[in-house]
């Protein structure tokens, strides 16, 4: 792992790291905010995972976690949205490809041999942070944006246990159900849509995933809140398995950072409360 | 005046707008942060000047001034540092020309056309936000960081009266007493060394200027400190006129919006204890 760089910033340290990534065979960058703290002391992980279009450095900047993750004791651990650079496939839009991956383990050419952000995510990723930063990985939370908010809801539901919480902002709920969903999951996994369902909050509720509770953060003014979003179907998810869902409809806030930035405290607050 | 675009954020509205600018003779753009208010109120507002190679956008997504600016009721306006475009002279460094205005009204060629920040700044905006956004222009505040420290210091030291309170993150102090002043000045406003008085903090006060009481914070780990910024020269000046100094140096923290950002809500509580 090397360090590209770090700053001083509230009370704790921001870096940015990079290292050689087995997973996607790729180098692949990722920020780590570690709060001041005691000689000897780990301090509890909360996972952030982006959205389309952004790398580690968009939360970093716009996302306005230092000041409750300093005060709360909190690790936020930024990695980047999709394997990057030359050799590594990519799509003339901005939803599938770099910047794109869906946190999935591609099966399909030509994605399969870098896109393996599941993995990354799940096991290598985590291994590091373990490994090099004061983090006590028995005190983990999870939490992301859009497509970001959809790889952390799946990901705390397909790992029971590991994650003491999960949030999301403006999550895509249902790969199954939307446009984007669509286009990347046929892509990177294929035409047999049950092997999505390993991919699909709602789904994998259905199926019997379960996580102690939801918070979500959702702007009435997004624009892709009707065609992409449908938090309705997370909603009818969690009632038909029980699982308390907090979904908070904000009005007028849109997809942006702005909105995210507004929230960011309480999603923060949500997740101390139960690491 | 053209509205680029509108956010709600906290509880208010980041907006960015555009006008042709008869000072610069250019198109310019600014941002402008309005909290919620009761119809017909009038907020206090608060300029932010940033420093070199910025733009408005840089404050308006790193500066995480709108959680405090609503919930003091500020509005908060971020002008860019200088006019840009095709027509508009440039140089081959970061430290002058576009982005780098020194929020003076140059004197010499090339930049005498268009290089006027400083009648842009005092004058030709304040007209359009007292015109066009609920404005109390009887309540102003102004703060800046390095190169847009200077501006605030150096307006505010010139418009007696007009601004409640200033302060700056890492200020240029003295552009007379360091490279990029030496450089700045000597092109936009010439050689004879009497005229940049009205654009050094430090000479402004030792000629006479005084403002009620003056923040600074300053990181330590700062790269410009020792060869650009020199607060200790503003400190002695403060000290000779009586001008109570308040300069926080700030340790381990560098010239970034990292610790902007840190300190961001401390100035905004300065300013709103003084409007």
């Amino acid at each position: 792992m090397e360090t590209v760089s770090t700053n001083r910033s509230y009370a704790g340290t921001q870096g940015v790291y990079s290292h050689a990534s087995s997973e996607t065979g790729t180098g692949m960058t990722f920020a780590v905010y570690v709060p001041d703290h005691p000689e000897g002391a780990k301090l509890p992980v909360v996972w952030y995972l982006s959205g389309l279009t952004c790398t580690h450095a968009n939360v970093m900047e716009k996302g306005e976690y230092r000041r409750a993750a300093s005060e709360l004791g909190l690790i936020i651990v930024a990695p980047d949205t999709s394997p990057r650079g030359e050799g590594v496939p990519d799509d003339s839009g901005y939803d599938m490809g770099q910047g794109a991956s869906f946190y999935v383990d591609a099966t399909e050419a030509p994605w399969s041999d870098h896109f393996r952000m599941r993995s990354y995510i799940e096991r290598e990723l985590p291994d590091l942070i373990a490994a090099q930063f004061p983090a006590d990985m028995e005190r983990q939370a999870i939490f992301g944006h859009s497509m970001g908010g959809h790889g952390a809801l799946t990901i705390a539901l397909r790992n029971p246990g590991r994650f003491k919480s999960v949030s999301a902002f403006a999550p895509v709920v249902s790969p199954l159900n939307c446009l984007w969903g669509e286009k990347a999951l046929s892509g990177y996994i294929g035409g047999d849509k049950s092997a999505w369902r390993q991919y699909d909050a709602c789904a994998l509720i259905e199926d019997g995933a379960r996580v102690a509770d939801i918070l979500v953060d959702q702007g009435t003014s997004d624009n892709f809140l009707d065609e992409q979003l449908k938090p309705h179907l997370l909603a009818e998810a969690c009632a038909k398995a029980d699982i308390p869902l907090t979904l908070n409809m904000r009005q007028g806030y849109d997809h942006s950072y702005y909105f995210i930035s507004t929230f960011m405290e309480d999603h923060l607050r949500w997740h101390a409360q139960r690491l």
